[in-house]
């Protein structure tokens, strides 16, 4: 069965400034779209902030499997009942890829629980990414390197959490480094963050960025869901897997629930 | 210097359940710090929920280098204000060690991004817990393992972040398992959780575990602070360390503010 | 294509041994076989120590994607030179799956470069497994636990790296825990450490078992294989990514190669 | 009481090679020494390649603390045997720092059990470290980045394991990145590996290399020694924690020793 993946678009910037729409003239979201449709394993459905609840209905979310995530300009416009909800969904085993800026977006740093901040510089200068991990999933079938001429930097310390594994660094031709794909966990669910995707430049008009996000993409996919992830029951002493007797003071009765 | 040590307790169980008031008479905190004092290296002060800003004013927060953090009931009667400052400090560089039913205060979810739920059973069971890492430093003169008669359990999964370093596991007489003692670093701070401490048994009365607690704070002291990791600054083109010149279309001008 | 999985078995005590011989009598390999048979994914063949090289051959380990280890009582007979020729063929990309008494192999000794010893009893007592880690995908389709009424006790400290994830904890029934699926990445290779499995008890009679070595393979196969890994190239001055001069000392002619 | 530091250099090129006999008149090993002889809480000593048993008798290994290792062109010169009472003494406890060119040593790859293979050019290009990880101990009172001017370029991938945490990405001028500073921990031993440090280069004059270097000594060290770490105890079933009775099948006698 196909990998539901939805592309949300925070679709600002395309609307309001005349470079981005010229690069991005559907849509950086259907940009995004197509490069992850030459994959047939892969279902893809495009949203934005700018349908009810910001497209992610509790529908929606319950029929993606990955989600990946584009904002810069309006990352405080987004709702935080909609950041929890989608917060949940990951924890159950939903895939999440937050792409560039999203870095700063809410359900990024919600997730992270670290500052994920950055150094940058808008300069259209030349970035360089190295696989660093050539075993790893997400670096299937790409070279030892690739380049984009003209990209945003972004540089260290990125203020997030060890990863589990880093994918990619990034080199600039101003002199920073930059650890460009970080992997993690989160409950039941996969992130990845993938460092390049600047509005003013065509990074999602380039056929190894699209390798990346689709390789991402299957990675990310846990078919499983686990909709009890946040709860956390009571096991009663009487169904104890070996047998004991409760002994010591107490606060609760058996079976109660537990405070929050 | 020594390393200035504050324990926040949450104060409400020793006030109004007859079975922790007999074990901790003076208030868990007090036990605490008294397992701490034995370290000449530490400098422990003690504060509640029920001080003004929780205890946790600006001030009192510049002057703690380490904070150790009891709480169960009353974890939804701490203020988001005063968690987003206590996570600020952290990420500068406090430690922060969270015991127990910390597991759900809003502070050890929020710095980790993951439910933190997990299975319980108060009953009193013996709980064994296994050194798994005995080079790390909160391991250092820890017996192979070591045993509380009484414990409240705590089974799997336990729904965390993939710790830097896994230090102890727990057996339960029930049945269960479970990591007891995580490492994480969020921003510039250390932050380490451990398990034993329920509140209707004498667990901080345990020499053994005054050890832990004593090891763990001299483990997560970082002498430094790092006020701006949550900032994200420009680099305008003209300070790039390699000289460059800008390329391409551009949201921002040289030097201004990101989007947030 | 199928995932082409071999499993390697010392093939001894099957031989000598009363009891192994009457819960596997047509070996412990072809019993892990017949667990792997059942996902039509795979393409499983059996060899033994006693084939010549161990059967493990340039041409077999060309035609593996997934090699499965069980070893105990003749580690020392493995021949260094194939441990070499495994261990290099694991960084190329080709999957491991050390099984129980294989901790102590040198293939993956060798590929820790840790004691992985630990405590371990022979009693034939209750093992409970708990996933920790459900979203992995080694986890996939278990429960939260799975019994084995009948096992070898292996005891922390388990002295190997600290992995990637730790999926499953063990809890014994004489008192120990220990961290029982482990996960590594070495050069291109995934490597997983599965610790159920003693021989004179019918483990690989589990369904269960099954199920977790199913998934085991899948996780770690990698169809790409990098075959310069171990190799240090140099970059001549003239082939620089970015225009450079040669400065200063040298030792090396350009393009020569290193030490080693 | 002071840490007990050994600096062990391979002495050849100083011997041989003009350029690095100007550079470094005493000796490599001993102007790393000098580096870290400014912090009075180490007591620093010296030894080379020429010595007998290349200066790493178990009496000078059992009054080792941390170990820095700076060998290049003699890596195979190192006698096997010295390298396994190394790699013993890390697991033990002691601290070892490598250097450089020392990821090709037969100590570095025996730990790591990967390929520690890289990509590399000696043309005295710009090197800038970047601190990615200012939070971490080997960071302590760095700069955001420091840079050296005449360094030799070493490129990813570095087939290593994935670090316990990365304190460095190096920026080279000719295009590469490399994650310059990671850590492990192997047994009950600190591994730190530092990048810089060719020998045609004045690297070990840098006053910020020092300071990493005295940083990284410090946080290596572990007071405590674990003798029995490559030990596998059998736990007779009559000493087992929880009661228990033997069932089932047996290879071994209660007591016995395990297979190696």
């Amino acid at each position: 069965m196909a990998i539901r993946t939805l592309i949300w678009g925070e679709n600002v910037h395309e609307q309001i400034n005349k470079t981005v729409a010229e690069i991005y003239p559907e849509g950086m979201h259907n940009q995004i779209a197509k490069l992850l449709q030459s994959d047939t394993n892969l279902s893809v459905k495009t949203t934005t902030l700018q349908e009810p609840e910001h497209g992610l209905t509790n529908k929606v979310l319950e029929e993606t499997d990955v989600l990946v995530w584009w904002g810069h300009r309006a990352h405080g416009d987004v709702a935080d009942e909609i950041v929890e909800r989608v917060a949940q969904r990951v924890w159950e085993g939903m895939g999440l890829i937050v792409l560039h800026s999203g870095h700063f977006s809410k359900i990024f740093k919600r997730l992270m629980g670290s500052p994920c901040a950055l150094n940058w510089r808008e300069a259209g200068e030349r970035e360089r990414l190295w696989v660093v991990n050539p075993g790893h999933p997400i670096a299937r079938g790409l070279p030892a390197f690739f380049e984009l001429e003209n990209e945003e930097m972004y540089g260290e310390p990125f203020s997030v959490p060890e990863p589990l594994e880093t994918v990619f660094v990034s080199w600039f031709q101003g002199g920073e480094v930059f650890r460009s794909g970080l992997t993690y966990r989160k409950g039941a669910g996969n992130v990845f963050y993938f460092r390049p995707g600047h509005e003013t430049y065509p990074t999602y008009h380039d056929e190894t960025v699209g390798l990346v996000l689709r390789n991402a993409v299957n990675w990310a996919y846990n078919p499983l869901r686990f909709p009890d992830i946040t709860e956390a029951p009571n096991v009663p002493v009487e169904k104890a897997l070996e047998p004991i007797t409760a002994r010591g003071g107490s606060l609760h009765e058996s079976g109660e629930e537990g405070f929050r």
